[in-house]
């Protein structure tokens, strides 16, 4: 199938097959292609949460109105933006930088000033809301590479981010819960897979100067 | 290559190769998998402006602290967010789907009262921000598709969104700009194409659970 093929393939799958799993292979390349995603400036201001486990699900199902997918699909991901992005979260990434690019530190410090000067302009609010957006990438990059890779998943907005934080522990982490989405396979009968896919009119979508 | 590769391949290109431009088949499979991106509840609230016109993206560079890459590229994408969502955008959606399905509009009644709910819980700068995070997954598309496709494309937050929005035209449209993409092929001596990726440890971006 062409790239186009593929994403025609994918939709936003409402009811997953239980028996069918990931591999570990599968797994490990999908979340490969996620941790390969862009993010601004590089910083990666989020974490990524891997949820297998029944009793946790359970959990988070409650906590997004009892949504099937979070239970019945092969692994729930939870993007988390990062909360505490301050200089010392800069400072240990360009650290970070120095280290992967065999870069004199003190070569980097234009590029830290640049990122805390953008970091230390935002209120708390539009920091997470940036750190939240760049999870979104991720979550772009996720939904690409699962149809490219004959993988099912199902993107959610529909759940409470407190609730999530607090059964996933990640307040204490410095963590907040930007967005998910479901992985495995569909099940055979999900009737949303044989809808039309609804997308605006391309006319209407794309403006070209 | 693989997907991986693929996405190894790729970098925020910071030189393009001013000569080289995608053939309209190229583009057009580009702008194809853009506006296959899914979003929250399916409404796809932005609009795409691809812009190739040398004097506007003048405009636009000067507007983004003279980045080279929005004039050398082969296109500037501007992904911009609708500022109107409201009960009638919501409306004119819901139409649309029962259109494209083939659905009785008054069993989509239900759905689009669930949206409005959405919609209308929200400050207007939610609704922009809620706007702006769906416009950051078809960036997320964008890059993996182009990664995919074998064009290279930079990212951008680094520019004045009022004046991209005033040279745009964007106001006037219900629109303002969430975020830029720059796409085309790298230049030979591109040196950030010789870098190391700088990605976090997959130990710190994963937790499993």
């Amino acid at each position: 199938m062409s790239l186009i093929e593929k994403l025609n393939w994918r939709y936003a799958t409402k009811k997953f097959d239980k028996t069918k799993k990931l591999t570990s292979f599968q797994l490990d390349e999908l979340l490969h292609a996620v941790h390969l995603s862009p993010s601004s400036a590089g910083v990666q201001s989020y974490k990524i949460i891997v949820v297998q486990d029944a009793a946790v699900r359970e959990k988070l199902q409650q906590a997004a109105y009892g949504q099937a997918q979070i239970a019945d699909a092969s692994q729930l991901i939870v993007f988390a933006a990062e909360t505490n992005l301050d200089a010392r979260y800069v400072k240990s990434y360009i650290d970070h930088v120095a280290k992967s690019r065999s870069i004199d530190r003190a070569n980097l410090v234009g590029y830290e000033q640049m990122i805390n000067g953008n970091v230390s302009g935002m209120t708390e609010e539009q920091r997470i809301t940036w750190a939240k957006k760049q999870a979104y990438i991720a979550l772009g990059v996720l939904l690409t590479s699962a149809a490219e890779l004959g993988i099912d998943a199902c993107p959610m907005e529909g759940f409470s981010a407190p609730q999530f934080d607090e059964i996933l522990g990640l307040k204490e982490k410095g963590l907040t819960t930007a967005v998910i989405a479901a992985i495995g396979f569909r099940a055979e009968d999900d009737a949303y897979s044989k809808l039309n896919k609804v997308r605006k009119p391309e006319e209407e979508m794309f403006i070209h100067i």
